[in-house]
C-alpha cells in the first residue's frame, strides 16, 4: 500500500500525479474501511479525499497554514500527516481524535469542533505573519453549511479588510449536516455552481474576493492545477469547489444526511449496524408532543440551526411543514428570531445542543430574556454524559444560561414531567423558559404530572426525612435517590429527598425550613460545580448552621473521558457521597 | 408648532407634503435643541430625520411592524409616535430612554440596545404574522455599521428563505460609531452607493433581494415614492439608502466619530460643553502601557469591535498603524481572530465593552479557552457604576467568564496592579488572560506592583486580622478597607482584608486557613450575586465551620438606575455588611 509510507507531506510532494491517484484510492478504500467498522463523519470526508491530496501535494504544511472548519472533514489530512496509522490499523482507531488536534501532529493548528470559526482564524493567522513580516500562504477550508454561520462573514469580511494572502476554500457539495435552507447564502451559492461560477451578483466577489470556481472538486488534476495558480498570491482569494459529499460511496452519495456522520456500516448494503434505539426516548417524545401541538395549534413553530434531526426525522419535517424552520447553522438566528415569533403571537420551540447554545449568551439575554418574550429552547446534551469530544462538551449550560434575569431553566427528571413542563412552557406567555432535556434512558413513572409550574421556584420533596437533605437535580434525582437508599439501608437515616425542578432560583422556604432538623444539605448536577446550581445553595445557607456540600464536576475540558470515571475522580459515587454524610453527621 | 399637535402616526397621514416637510424641520431642530442640552445619540438621529417621517407617513405603524436595530436612531419615531413632549419639553427629556422601549409604547416592539439583531427580530416577527394568516408590512431598519455583526447576515439569509413580506431597509451613512473598515461588505456597499445601485456583483442581489437604491436618502419626497413602491410587496425587498450622518448640523456632518454620541454641546460651535476628564484614567493609563509596547514590539497588537475609543483616540490609531485592528461591530471576529494572532505568535489585546462581550462566550471559550492561546481581553464598564440602559448592562461578566476552563480573570483594584497585570498578561504565553478594566476614579498607589501573576490564584492579604475576613473583588476592594475601617474604629475588631486579584479561581490555602481564627467570610463583587465569585467561596467553605456572607446585586435587567441606590437595596452599604458581621459574632 502506497498509503502507508506517507509519513508526511514531503513523502507526497516527491510522488508522481498516478501515484497520488493511487494514495487517493487508497485513502478513501482506508476511510470507507475505518468508518465501516468504526464510525465517524463520513460524507464529509469521502467527499474531501481528492482535494485534500491535491492541498498537501501543492501547499507545504506547517509552514502554509491550513484551517479546517469544524474539522471533521480532516481525516485524509490525518493519513497524511504521519497518522495513516489510526486509518489502517483497527488497533490504533482511537489514536487520533475525529477533529484536528495540536496535541496531535504540528500540521493541527487548532482544536477546533464547532462550525463557521475557520475564517476569523485564519484572519489571525495571517494577521501575526504580517507583523512578523513572514511570508507563507495560510488556507481555511470551509464548508457550505458552515459558510450559513455569521462569525464566517464576520472573517469573510475581516480578511478582505486585511487584504494580504489568505486563500478561502469554499468545499461546497450543496449540503450541511441536513438539506441546507433555499435562500440567502444558499441561494448565491446555487447560482454560481449552475453557471459554473459565472452568475451575475457574484456574491464573494461584492466582498472584493479573486474568485475562481471548480466544477470538479474531486478531479485531482484540475485540483492541483487550481491550487497552483493561486498559491503565494498577495491578496484573498477565494476558491469556490463544487465537491459530492459521500463521493465514491453509493448510499452516502445517495443518502447525505444519513451518511454525514453515524456509526459502523455494512460496507456492501450501506445500512447501519445499529438501526438506533428502537423504544421511546426523551428525544422521540418530545418530538411526538411537539407535533401533535402543532397539528391542533397553527401557530407552535418548531426551531433548529442546522441539526434538524435533534428533533424531527425527514418524515416529521415533512409533516411539519411550514411550522418547522431549519436556519442553517445560525444560532444566533435562531434564538433571537424564536424572540420575534414569541413577540407576534406564535408559539416557538427552539432545539439546541447544550454546546452549541454556548454560541446565544447575548441572544438569549438580550434579545429573549431582556424582551421577556416566552419562547421555549430546548437544551439537549447537557450531562457530563453526553458527547465527550472535548470541543462539544454539553456541561456548562448551568454557569451559562442559569443566571440570566427572567429565564426559567427547568430539570426534569423523568418523562411525565418532562411533557407537563414543555405543556406548560409552550402555553404559558410569561417567561422564556428552557429545558434541560433529560439524558439517558427514559424514565416513567406512569403518573400524570399535575404540577403548576406558573408557581416558580417550588422544588418538590420526594420523601421527608432528617439529618441531611438531597438535592438531586434534573438527570442526577436518580442519583439522590440512590443515595439516599444508602443511607437507609445501610445506616438507617431518612434522608429528605428534593426534586428542585427549577434551576433558575431557590425554593428559599424549603431551604428555611431544612435548618430545624437537618444538619447538612448535598446538592447534586449533572454538570460543572462552579458558577452551577449548587453554588447558589452553598451561598444562600452560607450564614446558617447548615453544611452544603456541592457536587459537580471540575471546571476543564475533559476530553472523550469515560463518563463514571470523571464522576469517580469528582467523588461522585454513592459511596463518596454517603461517606461525606457520614463524616459530617458524625 | 406642527409637530407637537402629532401624537400618533395617524395625524402624519392627514398633513400635505409642505407640512410634513415642516415637520420635519421642527424635528431636526427639536432633535438639536434637546441633543444639546442632554446629549444622546447625535449623528445617527440626524441623519434618520426624513426617512422617520417618510415611514410613518407611508406605512401603518403599529400594524405595520417597524424595528430599529440598535434603536439609538429611534428618536424622531419617539416624537412622532405620542413621544413629542420628552423632546420639546425640558422638564420631560427624561421621560423616554434612548432606545426602542415597549413600555413606552405600542410602536415600540422591542427593548434593544445591541447591534445586528433586527433582522433576525424581523425573521420571527414576519413568520409569526404567516403561521397567523395575517398581512401587513414588517420593516426592519438597520444601519451600514450594524450590517458588519454576522447576526445581521444571519438575518439576511433567513429573511430571504421565507420569502415573504420583510422590507430590510439599509441605512447607509459610510460610518459606523468609528469609521468603517475597508473591505468585506465595506466595499460592497461604497461600489454600490458609487455606482448609484448599478455596481455589478451586488451583495444583496446575490441573497436574492429585490434590491432598490436610493441616493439622496435625506430628500423626503424620494422617500416617501420609495416606500410607496415597495409597500405591500409579497416577497423581501432591501432599500439600500444613503443618507449624510449628523445631516443638518455642521459640526456633526464634518466630525462624524465624535457626533455619534455625547454630552451637550454648543449648538453655534459644536463644541462639547465638558471635554472629558483631562486627567489621567485607568483608561488612559490602559491606552498608555499598550502604545508603549507596540513601538518596541511589532507583534503587540489592539484589536477592537466597532468601539475603537475606547482604547484609542483617532490620533493613537493613526500611530498604532497596523498594530490596530477595528473588526466592525463584529466581536466574533475579534475574540477568534485573537486566537489565531496568538497562536502565530503576536500578542494581542482585545479591549471590548462587557455588555458586548456577551456575543462572544463560544469564541471565548472553544476557540481561545479550549485552544488555550494566550490573548489579552480588557474588559471595560463591568460595573454596577457604568452603564445603566438595561440594554448595556455590564455586570453579568463574573457568571459569564469566570467558569470557562483555562481562562484567567483578573480583578485590579489600582492602577500599578492593573499595569502589572496587564504587562503579565501580554507577556505571558500560557493562558488566555482576561483584566476587569477598574471602573471609577484612578487609584494610585505609588509603589510598583512585582507580583508574579504566572503563580495563579493567589490572594493579597492587605490585612491580617481575626473574626472576619472581608474579601474585595475589584472595584469593591475598596469597600472592603471602608467596611474594615468601620469595624476597627466602632467596634475594636481588627478584620482580616483580602484583595483576591483572581476571579478564576480560589487562594484555597488562605481559605483553610482561616478557619483557625475567624468566624466570618464576607465577600464584596461589583456585579450579580448568582454565579459570581462569592458564590465560589460559600461552596467551598459549605462543609466548614465559617459562616459565609456575600454580597452582589440581584439577578435583574436594572434600568437606567442610581448606582448607590441599586447598591443599598441590594444591602451593600458599609452600615448594612458591618451590622449583618456584627448579628454574626455577637
Amino acid at each position: 500500500m502506497l498509503l502507508e509510507t506517507i509519513q508526511s507531506p514531503q513523502d507526497l510532494k516527491a510522488l508522481s500525479i498516478d501515484d497520488l491517484h493511487k494514495v487517493a484510492d487508497e485513502a478513501r478504500q482506508a476511510l470507507l474501511e475505518k468508518l465501516s467498522h468504526h464510525g465517524g463523519h463520513n460524507g464529509p470526508n469521502l467527499g474531501m479525499v481528492e482535494m485534500t491530496v491535491a492541498l498537501h501535494y501543492v501547499f507545504n504544511s506547517p509552514i502554509d497554514k491550513f484551517i479546517f472548519d469544524v474539522s471533521h472533514q480532516s481525516y485524509i489530512h490525518k493519513m497524511l500527516t504521519g497518522r495513516v496509522q489510526a486509518f489502517i490499523d483497527p488497533a490504533h482507531y482511537d489514536d487520533v481524535s475525529g477533529y484536528t488536534n495540536p496535541k496531535e501532529s504540528e500540521h493541527d493548528l487548532f482544536t477546533v469542533g464547532h462550525t463557521s470559526t475557520s475564517l476569523a482564524l485564519a484572519s489571525g493567522v495571517a494577521k501575526a505573519r504580517d507583523l512578523k513580516g513572514e511570508i507563507y500562504n495560510v488556507l481555511a477550508i470551509i464548508g457550505d453549511g458552515s459558510l450559513s454561520g455569521g462569525q464566517a462573514y464576520e472573517g469573510l469580511n475581516q480578511i478582505a479588510t486585511t487584504g494580504s494572502n489568505t486563500l478561502v476554500i469554499v468545499n461546497d457539495n450543496d449540503q450541511s449536516i441536513a438539506t441546507n435552507p433555499k435562500g440567502g447564502i444558499y441561494t448565491a451559492l446555487r447560482n454560481l455552481r449552475e453557471s459554473k461560477g459565472q452568475a451575475a451578483d457574484n456574491f464573494f466577489k461584492a466582498l472584493g474576493y479573486d474568485y475562481h470556481y471548480l466544477d470538479e472538486g474531486n478531479d485531482l488534476n484540475s485540483l492541483i492545477e487550481l491550487f497552483q495558480e493561486v498559491k503565494n498570491a498577495n491578496h484573498p482569494v477565494l476558491l469556490h469547489i463544487h465537491t459530492i459529499k459521500g463521493k465514491g460511496f453509493k448510499p452516502a452519495e445517495a443518502n447525505r444526511e444519513a451518511f454525514h456522520a453515524g456509526g459502523p456500516f455494512n460496507l456492501e448494503t450501506g445500512q447501519y449496524l445499529s438501526s438506533g434505539n428502537s423504544g421511546a426516548t426523551y428525544n422521540s417524545v418530545t418530538a411526538d408532543l411537539i407535533m401533535d401541538k402543532m397539528k391542533k395549534d397553527s401557530t407552535v413553530i418548531a426551531i433548529n440551526a442546522g441539526t434538524p434531526m435533534l428533533l424531527f426525522n425527514q418524515e416529521q419535517r415533512q409533516k411539519a411543514g411550514n411550522q418547522f424552520v431549519d436556519v442553517g447553522i445560525a444560532e444566533q438566528e435562531a434564538a433571537t428570531m424564536t424572540t420575534g415569533l414569541a413577540k407576534n403571537g406564535a408559539k416557538p420551540v427552539w432545539a439546541v445542543f447544550s454546546t452549541f447554545m454556548q454560541r446565544t449568551y447575548d441572544q438569549l439575554s438580550h434579545d429573549m430574556a431582556l424582551n421577556n418574550q416566552a419562547g421555549t429552547v430546548l437544551v439537549y446534551g447537557a450531562s457530563v454524559s453526553s458527547m465527550n469530544d472535548e470541543s462539544h462538551l454539553g456541561f456548562f449550560d448551568i454557569p451559562f444560561l442559569s443566571h440570566i434575569p427572567n429565564l426559567v431553566y427547568l430539570a426534569p427528571t423523568n418523562k411525565e414531567e418532562h411533557l407537563a413542563m414543555l405543556d406548560w412552557a409552550i402555553e404559558q406567555k410569561d417567561h422564556p423558559v428552557a429545558i434541560r432535556v433529560p439524558v439517558g434512558p427514559l424514565r416513567e413513572t406512569g403518573l400524570d404530572d399535575e404540577t403548576d409550574y406558573s408557581i416558580l421556584n417550588k422544588n418538590q420533596v420526594t420523601q421527608k426525612g432528617s439529618q441531611v437533605a438531597l438535592f438531586g437535580l434534573g438527570n442526577f434525582y436518580a442519583l439522590a435517590e440512590k443515595v439516599a437508599k444508602e443511607l437507609a439501608d445501610k445506616h438507617g437515616i431518612t434522608a429528605t429527598v428534593v426534586n428542585p425542578k427549577f434551576i433558575t432560583g431557590l425554593d428559599t422556604e424549603l431551604l428555611d425550613s431544612l435548618a430545624e432538623n437537618h444538619k447538612v444539605v448535598v446538592t447534586l448536577e449533572d454538570g460543572i460545580l462552579e458558577g452551577g446550581y449548587g453554588q447558589t445553595v452553598a451561598s444562600y445557607l452560607g450564614n446558617s448552621n447548615l453544611k452544603v456540600q456541592n457536587y459537580g464536576i471540575a471546571k476543564e475540558f475533559h476530553d472523550r473521558y469515560n463518563a463514571d470515571e470523571l464522576l469517580a475522580e469528582n467523588g461522585i459515587t454513592i459511596t463518596n457521597i454517603v461517606n461525606r454524610i457520614l463524616e459530617e453527621l458524625s
